[in-house]
């Protein structure tokens, strides 16, 4: 899978499924922190509800960092959040998941595992809520060469539209918790320089 | 009631109740809190009535912090206060007790009892006004498993018009300041990380 | 009076007079104020001219504070100041007094009288300037249960136009400077907490 | 002349005037400050162009604080420039004589005088530009009693389409520089309480 | 020249030339600055392509002015750039290089010329870029009674278009570097209080 | 090449390609900083998806400021990009690679090579998307005469519809990742200050 392991090969990125005018997709979602004002920029030409995702995605990491054994130092400075392609409208709730284990892979210095995905609305305190589009996501998953698909606990009802050899080939965990998602999807940090074969 | 006492398994996590097309609804409001700049931030797609109600909520906590027990300090941090689901809009001046009860929630470190619901505008002395739609968020109560309802004291005259198995199955409880609702809705500090058994 | 004065039971709450749709109506407007930034919250769904009335009102206490005895420093916070109905869009600068009083109230920690209202627009000087509907105004204080409201100098003219069983149960004042509702509408410091039966 | 003599006889108000749907009229601006940010604020339902002939009569005042004599302290506070009635909307540059009679006689604690009036387009240095309406401001200065009005030099022209009648009860003053206005136009500090008779 | 001569009299004001629906015409560039945040206010009804060009020409001073031999700390200041007649909406990117002149000169203290005319985009590195209206922006400068202008180099091609007589009165000067503009422009430093006979 | 050597012959300048309705076109990327707010100025009329890109290419610069060998005390003040001509409307991601590319000169105080070009999307982590427009950008950087083209990787394909004639003139050098242009397109620390004979 090179693109995506390309892409995740430094921590705050991680890989979302997007669904598009064409079926689905995969996204990356990049996150990087630099010293200065204590603020949340965020590009890629997002709509309303997804600068929100952002807002509390960073909020849940925040509010949770003792937990996830995150120094808080490490959010104390400008944190920018982007999504490419820059050009393209992007709005939904879904990538919620997606942007609070980009932030907790780039708070740990761990990078995301390259051959996992997921998809999920997230709430304040990490519920994990239904999504839209399991069918077009996990079949981009597929073709994307990813093997482990987190999504919401509540769309497992959505799996028996999804082909067959997609669900054989993918791991599919759905979670109601984003907590089970950053146990898994997080490389250990000593390997955190080193991208995983597939 | 394994949704309700799922989502308000945490301090911060109040269950209101909501008309929407489809009859009425219960609806989380979910408070959370990090060091950083005094000031509130609010997603959840809220209309510009129910923006204004976060604020008032707000204000209220804190002017009445010293009557409620808290301690002023954990409301000088960022406060997000976030209404899932993200992409569905939501307005109205309704939510201002559950906005109130959420914060409290958060700022004593006690949670919400998990089968109590509630609906009323609050004022920045802590008035409860009416509001509109008692029949259809007191149905939505039963059928969510909640056992106790509170409804501003002049909606009293509304009960009229809810089914009797209805208000069977509820302990509706009229009320007229929102400091009626926190004396009852939350759990003693003990038991804070209990989940009550419905 | 029940309403009004439960009310106005607390300092920072004064009754204020406005046209509606339906005639004339009471009014409150609510004043409150924590540590913080020294800033200016509003809500209420007002419109763009009774903001800034509440600006004028705030400016006008500030920089007559000396004069009126209030310690400056019960001003270094932030002062919200809030319009019940919170769904109910309002307009118009006749509120000025009304809020000049509330914010006075709460800088003094001294209850505005149950039995009182008022209506006017104000400059940043304390003149008390002409505004409309006199007659609905007085007869909707007269339907609330209100003894003495203040109305401004200019509008002694329309009283021809209110009937005479609404003036012959009003105290009506017309005054062309703000300090005199000031002078009068508040309770004794001594009296503060309690509520005047009417 | 009451109502002038009234609304001026406290530092920081000077009399305008306008051009209204009916005519002409007077116009007051007021003046005040308060300890807090350096920072305008502007109410009366002002337009563009007039919002900026605040800024711009500011920044005369502060950058030429030492020529007029004013100790820079007085202009580091929070200064609020309001325009009443306060739901006329109004705009246009021509009160920025005005503006700069307004803040200089609050920052010296000196009264304008009663019996003047002003129009002019004020620049950063106190350049005084032509405006319009000179006919109907001067019938208005004459029916409110002013005594002496200042226009702009190059406004001269005009007044050969002012009544005589108006002329001659007028003291017309043509000036091209801010200051020469100032200079006669406040009152000596020693009488800075007192309100000139007329 | 009287007009010129006078508005030109003190340190920060320069002369740019516009087209406007009448032909070109003489515009004026007022910069003033006094104690306080460091920023830059600009009125005088400007667009946005103006508004950006006083951004330009600010940080171009800024950033040059060890080389302009400006003391940084005359800039540490909030900075006022004005253009009238203040109700006459104004934009293009022209005024650039008559923007660096009035802030050079109000940095330095010494006045613009009072003979001296300019126009000319300008970049952050002080080249100037090619403008439109060179014939009637010329036909002003001379009515005007102007005898040297500055116009971008790539300008020169449109002289040919410009009438003999117009030329004939004028020293027309092409430049590539703003630095060619402020080398000739201001008067020295000793001069600086006293106004050039024409 | 005299333009385009003119332009880069200063620190903080960078050769981009663009699209217009009359083919391709080269544009210029200037950078400058001064000492103030740390915060980035954006001019030059650009959209919403080019004022992203400069926010990303910020980000690139200052979290890779080690492994670029940046001192971040340069990248501390307030910077300003603004992209010539200031009156044209501008927008997408494809000028990415120029800013990081002018910021970098900036900071590093080296000089853009005065015969490179290029054009590509950027991401936080500095990989190079795709963009359109590949045969009309480098017939622009032929005919400006630049001599070496950096393009995104992902669009090595589309070189098939570039004449003959203009890619025998210039080297043209795909790339996955930003670092590779900064690499080449930076003169040495030495020479900064000397233009390139082309
Ligand atoms: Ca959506
Ligand atoms: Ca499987
Ligand atoms: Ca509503
Ligand atoms: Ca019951
Ligand atoms: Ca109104
Ligand atoms: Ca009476
Ligand atoms: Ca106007
Ligand atoms: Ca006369
Ligand atoms: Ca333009
Ligand atoms: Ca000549
Ligand atoms: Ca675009
Ligand atoms: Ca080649």
């Amino acid at each position: 899978i090179p693109e995506v392991a390309e892409r995740t090969a430094v921590p705050g990125v991680s890989t979302g499924l997007a669904v598009t005018g064409l079926g689905g997709d995969v996204l990356f979602i990049e996150a990087s922190a630099y010293e200065g004002e204590r603020k949340l920029a965020i590009t890629g030409q997002l709509g309303d509800v997804m600068k929100e995702s952002a807002q509390i995605a960073l909020t849940y990491v925040r509010s949770h960092a003792d937990a996830i054994g995150i120094d808080p130092a490490t959010l104390e400075r400008t944190i920018h959040l982007h999504v490419p392609a820059g050009a393209v409208p992007k709005d939904g709730p879904s990538a919620g998941v997606t942007m609070v284990t980009a932030l907790t892979s780039l708070a740990l210095g761990r990078n995301v595992r390259a051959d996992v995905g997921m998809t999920g609305e997230v709430t304040l305190n990490g519920r994990v809520l239904p999504i839209g589009g399991v069918k077009q996501k996990l079949m981009a998953a597929q073709r994307a060469g990813l093997k482990t698909v987190f999504i919401p606990a509540r769309n497992e009802v959505d799996l028996v539209d999804v082909p067959e050899e997609v669900l054989a080939e993918l791991d599919v965990r759905p979670v109601a918790d984003v907590a089970e998602i950053l146990a898994y999807a997080l490389e250990p940090a000593a390997e955190a320089s080193t991208v995983e074969a597939a």
